[in-house]
Order: structure tokens, then C-alpha cells, then sequence
């Protein structure tokens, strides 16, 4: 009999939740986290002084606005900030991604403010 | 100007390699790679003592045998094998997964032997 746990279904795991800039954990890979997020609009400008930072785009389009320039990143695709890198996402269309950094980093690095929010469990 | 390096398309980076069993670094997430590979058939039972293992499914469908069961994992499905879980990857179709843990883990774990092999750079 199979006792382990199921796998993670992307788009079921997209389907149950509908708010904006919140992360929603859905496996932990030894002290890293791996979340889900839906993004429209702009965020906070910030750093991560202490770790890169993984986005994978599921789906929409999410700009990367940097101080050199913006990457854009699309569906299938994954870009890595790397530590110190000021950035401020923005998602003109709704965004869903995936994250991948230690857990404990905060979403808003070291700008906080209102937007500051711990990551959420998704089941 | 932009001066960033361009995000990793998942399905460009595919289309550049066709051997199997083989992983391609395509990213680095501060001490962990990011990799791709190709699969089909079956692997060898191992277990990597010192960390978690992440499997995303691209296309295809990838069975984690465990010694408690299988795990099936289908395309946008990820699974986290737990440190000292021994595993052995089978794939019936040609199956394209993203592989995360740290870099240094070899690809047979505790096992060794004739199919081991380090991650190859991928443009």
C-alpha cells in the first residue's frame, strides 16, 4: 500500500486560492521553501541581502524591474535574482509563479512596510 | 540598456540536449543547482543521505519507486523525496523533468557505480 504523500499538482494548487501577492507554501526542500503566487501590478522595490531568489512563471508574464534594465520573464521560464539585487516585480496580466528561497526571507526583503507577509500553507 | 542575462526558457533549453540520463545545470540558486534531464527507463535504487531531492514534470510521467510504494508523478506535478529515502526513477515515455538540490549531489547517491555523472553546463 502507498503511503506517501501525493504530489503537487501545479494548477490544482493554483485553484485554491484567488488573492494577490500572498505565498502560498506547497513543499519544502531541506530549509528552502517552495511557494505559489499570484501577482498583478506592481510591488515594492527591495533586496534580498542573504539569498538569491528563484521565480518560475506558471503562467501570465512578470517583469523583473531591475536598477539595470527589466527582464521579462514568460511562461516557462525561470530567472534567478541574485543576493543584493534590487527588484520590484510587476505583472501587467495575472501572474502565477513559483518561488524558490530559504524559508524565513521576507517578500518584502529589506524595504517591509504594509506589504510584508509571511507565507501562507496551502494543503 | 539591458544588461541582465535572459531568463531560462525550460522548453529552449530541452530542445538543446536529447541524451538521457543526463542532468543540465541551467541555473544556480545560491549553494544549489538548478538542472534539466531527459529520462526513460529505469534508474538505480539509491538514496542521498544529506539532502531532499525536488522533481518537477515537465512533459511525460516519472515513477518514484519508493520501498513503501510508488509515486507518480505527471507533467506539472512536483514531488520532494525526503533525505534517506531511497528512491529509483522510472520513466516508460521519454519524460523531461527539472531536478533543484544542492550542487555536489551525485546523481546516484549512496550507490555509485557506471551511471554516475556530473551535471553538464547548458547554455
Amino acid at each position: 500500500m502507498n503511503q506517501q504523500p501525493a504530489p503537487a499538482n501545479l494548477i490544482d494548487k493554483l485553484a485554491q486560492f484567488s488573492d494577490l501577492w500572498s505565498q502560498k507554501k506547497i513543499a519544502q526542500l531541506n530549509d528552502y521553501e517552495v511557494k505559489l503566487a499570484k501577482l498583478k501590478g506592481e510591488f515594492v522595490w527591495h533586496r534580498h541581502d542573504d539569498t538569491d531568489e528563484l521565480f518560475l512563471v506558471l503562467s501570465g508574464r512578470l517583469t523583473l524591474q531591475l536598477r539595470d534594465g527589466d527582464v521579462v520573464v514568460g511562461p516557462g521560464e525561470l530567472y534567478v535574482v541574485p543576493r543584493g539585487v534590487e527588484h520590484c516585480p510587476l505583472a501587467d496580466e495575472e501572474t502565477a509563479i513559483l518561488l524558490l528561497e530559504p524559508a524565513g526571507t521576507p517578500n518584502t526583503g529589506d524595504a517591509g512596510g504594509p506589504r510584508t507577509k509571511a507565507p501562507e500553507a496551502l494543503a
